[in-house]
């Protein structure tokens, strides 16, 4: 057993970040998979013992005696990359690394994951009509975020600092798989050269 | 002028993270404000020169020659206690500190912030339908969280480590001012304490 165990639905990508984060500085993790679509993380024993916010993932550390849980992808990738190169040291590259992971959280995350996740696991046909009437302003602010990565990637290689960061890792964990929820990558050319470079680093490994 | 400038609306409690953020460390702030209900973010000379994302807060940090924009209040905040005691040094600690702090942008913001907005700035008579139909949904999610923070408070004085820190401060923002949104936080008696103890801090400042 590790020191880690990582609980997830392996179709979320939020989850991927923490095992691509992990993959990248080579430490062991062990998974545990539930199925969201089932609400495998609604139970009584799930949010009792786990995460009382019934939401994966979830981080499992394991650190002397001591076993505790870090819910929230960015904070357990946070907690895995401490004192990596993943994390800037520098104050400013720090500062705009945690940016585009708020970013990420709050203008990319609930429109593309959230489209991929009614289109590509729900089906459109099983939305409630407010659900529904969310696709639009889910649409156009998806294309939003993909436009503004766009420009920023315009005369960069990676989104904070001069190398690869967790604002890449967070940010691609989604964007990667963006088709599936309707989006058009090739409308963003400068994101597509970006995911070519994270998908070519060293110990990448694939979601799922 | 100081070294800073916080590009801001003062009825955002976005914005006023920061203000509390540098006002606990003694940092001299300059504000300029915009009024986000009349589109002074989205001009083309703010998208241009201040945040490509149309939104506040921004934080411009003079530094030596450079000048630079921070978009994303809590890596703003991030960037002003950088080395100070509001951001926890103990691994752990330090990555709950940004747990909570992604819970509030993820599961909080959207649902007691917006609600906010909505209904003490916009006027529910004044919403879309789309707004309409989700106000369920957002009153359900921003309850979930004041009763998750409720929960975590029983134990502890404060969110994340020992002592006040990132976490409490972006928490308290909208929480505080929670019940324009139609919250009862009399229902929510440990988070109540909780904002005493924040607004009992030396230096504190009051939104607006």
């Amino acid at each position: 057993m590790s020191a880690y165990t990582l609980h997830e639905d392996p179709i979320s990508a939020n989850c991927y970040k923490i095992r691509l984060t992990a993959a990248l500085l080579g430490i062991p993790l062990d998974r545990r998979a539930y199925d969201i679509r089932k609400g495998e993380t609604r139970t009584p024993a799930f949010i009792r013992d786990v995460n009382a916010n019934g939401r994966i993932p979830v981080l499992e550390i394991r650190d002397g005696g001591a076993t505790r849980f870090l819910p929230e992808s960015n904070a357990a990738c946070w907690y895995l990359a401490s004192r990596s190169a993943l994390i800037p040291q520098d104050r400013f590259d720090q500062a705009d690394c945690l940016r585009w992971m708020f970013f990420e959280q709050y203008s990319h995350e609930p429109n593309v994951a959230t489209l991929r996740f009614w289109l590509a696991f729900v089906g459109e046909a099983n939305l409630t009509p407010a659900q529904t009437a969310q696709i639009g302003a889910k649409r156009t602010g998806g294309e939003a975020a993909l436009a503004l990565m766009d420009e920023h990637l315009q005369a960069r290689d990676w989104f904070a600092g001069t190398s690869v960061s967790l604002a890449d890792i967070a940010l691609y964990a989604y964007t990667h798989v963006a088709d599936a929820g309707g989006f058009n990558l090739r409308d963003y050319p400068h994101v597509v050269r970006w995911l070519a470079r994270v998908a070519g680093l060293p110990a990448y490994v694939p979601i799922g």
